[in-house]
């Protein structure tokens, strides 16, 4: 018993090393991120400065598009050649990791480290990307990597944390790695939590949940006090996530809220649009673009077109305001002295800094024309980005289009009422279109809400973004589905929704069963489970074991048979009642050796297999002629992998696997 | 499938009608008590400023008494002899209600009527109560009244929603109903989603999250609207919730942390010492108050004891303090003209407002002695309150007690530093006390934070916030459970907890199971189901029915049964083929009848009812080797309320049912 006390114990330890741990990757890929682009503005201004007057604009664009290439160019090499895995937010193979299906190398070392270089070239590298959703990634990967106490790629072995060695233990820990994440990237560590319960939680367990609220806060925390130091106010509260909203002090009234109203109706029509365009992209990729170096070519392109369109509308843009109005860039360009360049604010400059702008620049800074010149392209820039070959978030682009939309949608309120009270502050508008655009992109749910609630930092709005985010998820889902269950689709990752398919209920485990199920006996010949093994079609991850009489008698999984083959644990070669530990079974988790490892002599072929002492001899069953809402919900609350079926007699009759299921709600046509 | 869309439709209305109903209840419980408290203030006030130059003091105290007496009468009476289960907060009722457990009474509409009424009686008493808690119970009562589309008290019967007469959907609905409540109570939506997902969820569906989000959210909303117009501010956003802490604008340093984490660990002996006292009076109670009588007379002494202690008290304070200070309660007693009795703000008022004054009024304004006479006799007497029959919240108390001591370790700081600006502010220590007091009596957890941070509408607070109350619950839980864990416990609750007990995994179903199970035929005799029935022993709700080799054939329900007799459906009665409708099963739902009413002449006791019409064919079921942790997971993830156990020969073996699990997690000792 005081064992159980102290395997409780260290899970509390592991889930604060994932928060602190979590919070510093936040702090190095930030200040890294800083840091680059000052260097990169800089030279670039200089060149501009320089160039006005010499007439050499060309210089400039060229010096600009050269460094984004040469930046995002390292992270595109990376994720294409080391981790493909990294490329992307992560969000939707997180996802698909803590519903229960295998992802490969999704948490491994060397996906968190193409994820960190790659999410800061490319974010410095001036892609239509964000940094936060990555952190969610980042996150999750730490977790794995220090809940096993060992890392494969460092070849580090502890003896620690050793129970923690199998998958439910480590997906509760990736859970807790993702709420860091969220944490880290939004401050929000409420939200967090949310977001691994909404993403993870087939089961909400309270115990868990404290720890992952543990987690959560230290990794806050973490980010927190790290950031205060590096901004010389140490002790500071106020740098809680990547991501800063800014101080927003208003108020909004009764009588606002129709227009909210209307503005997620907007944000769920142009969410869908979104998707939509990136759905014929994706689709297009991955037809066509197979080849890995079109990938890392097609990453380049995007990123000069990138620097181009944002030089080019800089050089259009005319309007100018006289310095010391705007709190952030000031580039003066072509403008006068003493007076800068507005789409400097947007697009010469990281997009959380550009979504500050468009939050908190007084009324009348930005011209409605700026903004639209702006919003344009880069919709259909973050589209195209989307999904490229790098790590990068949606959160950022989202909020940036949102917030300019929501920004022209006051100043338009502006023009019809200009000297009623309400219309005179523009954050309202821009964070509530900000809040539409992202909700009818991600559709996420109430994580989402308590996420935006927490980045703002103020209460006030609660009610209005909750009314924007439903109304957005629902406009938005008349048409299609959010953006990351589309790539999830796409992948054809057999992800279980929340509900089992309509108007199944008259669908019976007989008809969704894989069969005929390959069974082992209870003692088999060493032969028998090679060739059960090798056989493509059976590649299952768990075997059901029957007796002479054919009755079912357990459940023995693929990795069990191979350790057992590995170690030639026969029965005409060990002594009897000779078993192996459990240890050994717990080392070789989470990578196996494929058979082809295994060299079994033809001698050896005419042994025996024990199966007795390994096999789980009660696992879940079914009976035929249960319903597919049955299987749905066992497999979703459980989070099963494979479901024995048996009849009447005890005898197996198939096997239901994560597919089988999910093939009942997605036709072919739907692909 | 049309079909199908039509019901999804009538949820969302459903969860609509839910909501602002909820709301509309909040804003009638608001308005009464504050206009009874209005009046009753008005009387003993009127009363004391003539005896202050009279000298006759013991005639507005006895004025009080026969006020307090006289209100809280009705709420006792109401609740001892019309519906028991409306006594407390209805938490704990609902906790089990969601948990799976048939609370008899719990959902109906007179629970409902006592509720309301008797918390606005309880409240208006003068009762160390809040009326939050019961707001909860009430959103459910009518969750379940809504969504059934008819009222069996009112004999009002309709057509709709007749889809969700099952126990699963309307256990829904009581999710969206409970989070509705907490919306209303504390003007925390999101707070509310989470509430009833962390009692209620064992499985987290997305469809039901957003459903139970827009009940919450317009349940606030109503609840805001309606206030507005009461406060002459017709669309004024600042009323979201009965309680309303308040505008908190402060904000804290790093280096208070460690003062908060102290705070948390005093709120976590404190929350502990309150629940061991009420433990004690809890068991009392049990054992000896169980007379009807005796409990109204309870109720009627605690509130005499409560409005003399309060008398005297303000009586003994001398801190008197220039009118214009305080913006609460103006009550100048014995002191002199243009000057108040600041235990008159703590008093002489309702606890929300107490709790208003305790965070807001200025340093000084409350002199830490009058804190200290307050909190003492506040404590004791709000734990001897909970419990009583009478609808009562234990949050307000919970909170006026942090928030007393909580002030005081703010003037201690303030003494310490007087000049340190952090120091000025009392606001959040006592918020921060409050906290720790509330976290260390229910030991709520991710719901708890985001209600306050919602009900204080300001997100600075909510990492001190987190971490207070996950000191808080770290440090009860170190003596005992929380409150209503305790409270559930005595009443012998089966409710199942998040884990399975430790070290249960060598015990199997063969040893959980009651045994031997009480089967039926297929094809059964007449007066076989009804000493099945009849016999106390067997009172189970499911029967498994067997072939007539034995072997399992699926399982037929209680009320199926009493159904199928009442209608005489016998083989020998009626045409072959014939079979009653799915809508008579419906109808019936949810009150049953006995089996005393059904008349079964010994003739009829020959003949054989044919079962496999009715029988679910494939429930869920387990093996008799399966283990305790296995089972317990079935239970708690899919609510289920009984499980067969068959053996390899498919026959039945064993019943499992919710109190065969419960009670290896509570041995007798622990009672």
């Amino acid at each position: 018993y005081s064992d159980w006390k102290w395997i409780q114990l260290q899970r509390w330890i592991v889930c604060m090393m994932i928060g602190i741990s979590t919070g510093l990757i936040a702090v190095v890929i930030n200040i890294t991120i800083m840091q680059l682009m000052d260097l990169k503005m800089a030279v670039v201004e200089e060149a501009i400065i320089r160039c006005v007057k010499d007439r050499c604009l060309y210089v400039p664009l060229l010096l600009w598009i050269a460094m984004n290439v040469g930046i995002v160019s390292i992270a595109a090499l990376l994720t294409v050649f080391v981790a493909p895995v990294a490329g992307g937010s992560g969000i939707p193979q997180i996802k698909c990791f803590l519903n229960g299906v295998k992802v490969p190398d999704v948490v491994r070392l060397k996906s968190l480290f193409v994820k960190v270089v790659g999410v800061v070239c490319s974010v410095s590298g001036g892609l239509a990307v964000g940094k936060e959703g990555p952190m969610i990634h980042s996150g999750a990967v730490l977790a794995a990597g220090i809940s096993q106490g060992r890392s494969i790629t460092f070849r580090l072995k502890t003896r620690f944390f050793k129970h923690f060695r199998n998958d439910r233990e480590k997906r509760d820990f990736v859970c807790a790695g993702a709420a860091a994440g969220v944490s880290a990237a939004f401050g929000a560590p409420v939200g967090g939590v949310l977001f691994s319960l909404e993403e993870a939680a087939s089961f909400w367990n309270q115990a868990l949940t404290w720890r992952i609220f543990l987690c959560s806060i230290l990794s806050s925390y973490t980010l927190n006090l790290c950031m205060s130091i590096y901004h010389h106010h140490p002790g500071d509260m106020a740098y809680p996530g990547l991501i800063n909203f800014g101080k927003f002090s208003g108020t909004y009234e009764g009588f606002e809220l129709p227009v909210f109203f209307v503005m997620g109706v907007f944000g769920g029509l142009s969410g869908a649009a979104f998707i939509a365009i990136n759905h014929k992209i994706t689709v297009y990729r991955i037809k066509y673009l197979t080849a890995r170096f079109i990938k890392v070519i097609e990453v380049l392109i995007v990123s000069a077109i990138s620097a181009t369109i944002a030089f080019v509308m800089i050089y259009l843009n005319t309007d100018c305001k006289p310095l010391g109005e705007d709190p952030n860039v000031e580039l003066q360009f072509m403008c006068n002295d003493g007076q800068y360049n507005t789409m400097g604010t947007l697009f010469f400059t990281t997009p959380e800094e550009g979504v500050k702008s468009l939050f908190h620049d007084q009324l009348g800074s930005i011209q409605p024309a700026t903004i639209i010149m702006f919003v344009v392209p880069y919709f259909f820039l973050s589209c195209w980005t989307y999904g490229l070959q790098v790590p990068s978030g949606l959160f950022i682009p989202s909020l940036l289009i949102g917030a300019a939309w929501g920004r022209l949608v006051g100043i338009c309120m502006n023009a019809i009422c200009p000297d009623c009270d309400w219309t005179q502050d523009m954050s309202k508008y821009a964070l509530i279109g900000a809040a539409a655009q992202l909700g009818g992109t991600v559709r996420m749910t109430i994580s989402l809400t308590v996420i935006l609630i927490e980045a703002t930092g103020n209460i006030t709005y609660s009610l209005p973004l909750m009314t924007v985010l439903l109304v957005a998820k629902w406009v938005g889902d008349l048409f299609n589905k959010g953006i990351y269950d589309m790539h999830v689709h796409l992948a054809r990752v057999p992800i279980l929704e929340w509900e089992p398919p309509p108007l199944s209920t008259n669908i019976h485990a007989r008809e969704v069963m894989g069969k005929p199920a390959v069974t082992l006996k209870e003692v088999s010949l060493v032969s028998d489970v090679c060739s059960v093994l090798s056989d493509p079609r059976n590649c299952h991850s768990g075997y059901p074991v029957t007796d002479s009489e054919g009755k079912f008698r357990g459940l023995v999984l693929r990795t069990q048979l191979l350790i057992l083959l590995k170690h030639k644990t026969f029965v005409e070669r060990s002594a009897p009642g000779e078993r192996l530990k459990l240890s050994v079974f717990r080392d070789t988790y989470p990578r196996y050796f494929p058979l082809s490892i295994v060299n079994v002599s033809s001698e050896e072929e005419q042994c025996h297999i024990d199966l007795r002492p390994y096999l789980n001899p009660a696992p879940y069953t079914v009976y035929e002629h249960a319903s597919l809402p049955k299987i749905f919900h066992l497999f979703r609350a459980l989070g099963l992998r494979h479901l024995v079926v048996l009849n009447d007699d005890f005898k197996v009759v198939g096997i239901v696997t994560r597919k089988d299921i999910w093939k009942w709600g997605h036709h072919p046509k739907d692909m």
